[in-house]
């Protein structure tokens, strides 16, 4: 952890409803949580965890009792500690409902949270860090054929939800009607992600309309990596 | 699809609100569904979607239609077509809350879902067919450097739900207390898996105990692959 972290006790009974975010700038599961916190209104604490100083810090015991996936996000609610993007999100929603991160019919909200389960299960875990780690080191993948990897599930997935979204009768500005939900919490990140690896996103005209309708609202500004406190300067 | 699915047309508009499950017998994804489906004590008829055979009948236009990301399952409620597992589960626990596939409070929500997106986002994606048939061949990975991958990710994952499940103090005979959950729908699948391609699972007892509780259950066992209609005789 960085130098504010490292001096306080990571884990610590908190008595108190405080909201901490063990995050990454860069990683795009923690900027969806940030998205929704933002969305929400809520304040948070951060505490940055390097993924690749210290040899990762996501893998110091003092994070892993946390979370022993050695992933993150987490986010640390008073004595409660959360682990998985998603079910944060989910937490987030049930815990402060407004505004809502989902629709409120079982069809809606079953239409969005497959669209942020397109992203969150099928593109992202098998481009996240540890996965490229692996390529390159057990299977000793150049870094061509790392980014053909990363670009064909980029490329299999936006492809599917750009055919979703464009067809969905209630697609307004955003993924799934009129304001932002958990599937743009998802979206936003992993195009992000998407121009970090140089992946051709002009093939998904709606995908984009999505996302500068989101980028345009201060929550997800707030939330982009170059605005976090461990982002480089 | 097979036979009885290959004569009538697949996409139709059902004013009744018949369940059709759109299915593969070994398909992790798929068995979780079955398995909520069967707690609730649901109807539901299956269309088997062979993975493999014709190229892989999840790929065909008639299915792709019907989820474009060429993944099952997808599940028909009367007109409504819904995708990926999680998001399934999700809206049979809206739909029919009886029994409830997650616990009532939000912190005990929020831990199931995230044992739940454990395997579903973070084991299961990486081992999915679709990957390995990269890996071989694209990546030309011979065979042992494959199941190399695929244990990696299934020990990976399930170290830590062994650790996470056998801290909670709620635990009981089930992943988080006393009744299946959404996490025991996605566990049970993901150890069959894991028998299949395997793996050591004797080092996770407190994952077998869970196993044991659910598969004593009616439900998870007629869920079970060897239970299914396209199952091979």
């Amino acid at each position: 952890m960085l130098a504010p972290a490292a001096t306080a006790p990571i884990i610590q009974a908190m008595s108190d409803h405080t909201l901490t975010l063990y995050s990454y700038w860069r990683s795009s599961a923690a900027y969806r949580v940030r998205i929704g916190l933002n969305l929400k209104g809520l304040a948070y604490a951060q505490v940055p965890v390097h993924l690749v100083q210290d040899g990762g810090q996501q893998h110091a015991a003092a994070y892993t009792t946390l979370n022993p996936q050695h992933l993150i996000p987490s986010l640390q609610h008073g004595d409660l500690i959360l682990r998985q993007s998603l079910a944060i999100l989910d937490y987030l929603d049930e815990t402060w409902p407004q505004p809502a991160l989902l629709p409120a019919d079982a069809a809606g909200r079953a239409h969005v949270r497959a669209l942020a389960q397109m992203i969150a299960c099928d593109i992202h875990p098998l481009n996240n860090l540890r996965v490229m780690q692996y390529l390159g080191r057990e299977l000793a993948q150049p870094s061509a054929a790392q980014d053909a990897w990363m670009q064909h599930w980029m490329h299999t997935g936006f492809a599917a939800l750009e055919t979703l979204t464009a067809r969905t009768s209630r697609s307004a500005g955003f993924c799934f009607g009129p304001a932002p939900t958990l599937a743009d919490c998802c979206l936003v990140p992993q195009l992000y992600n998407a121009r970090r690896f140089k992946i051709d996103v002009g093939r998904y005209p709606r995908l984009l309309e999505i996302e500068a309708a989101c980028l345009a609202l201060p929550a997800f500004h707030a939330a982009a990596p170059e605005q976090q406190p461990d982002a480089p300067a």
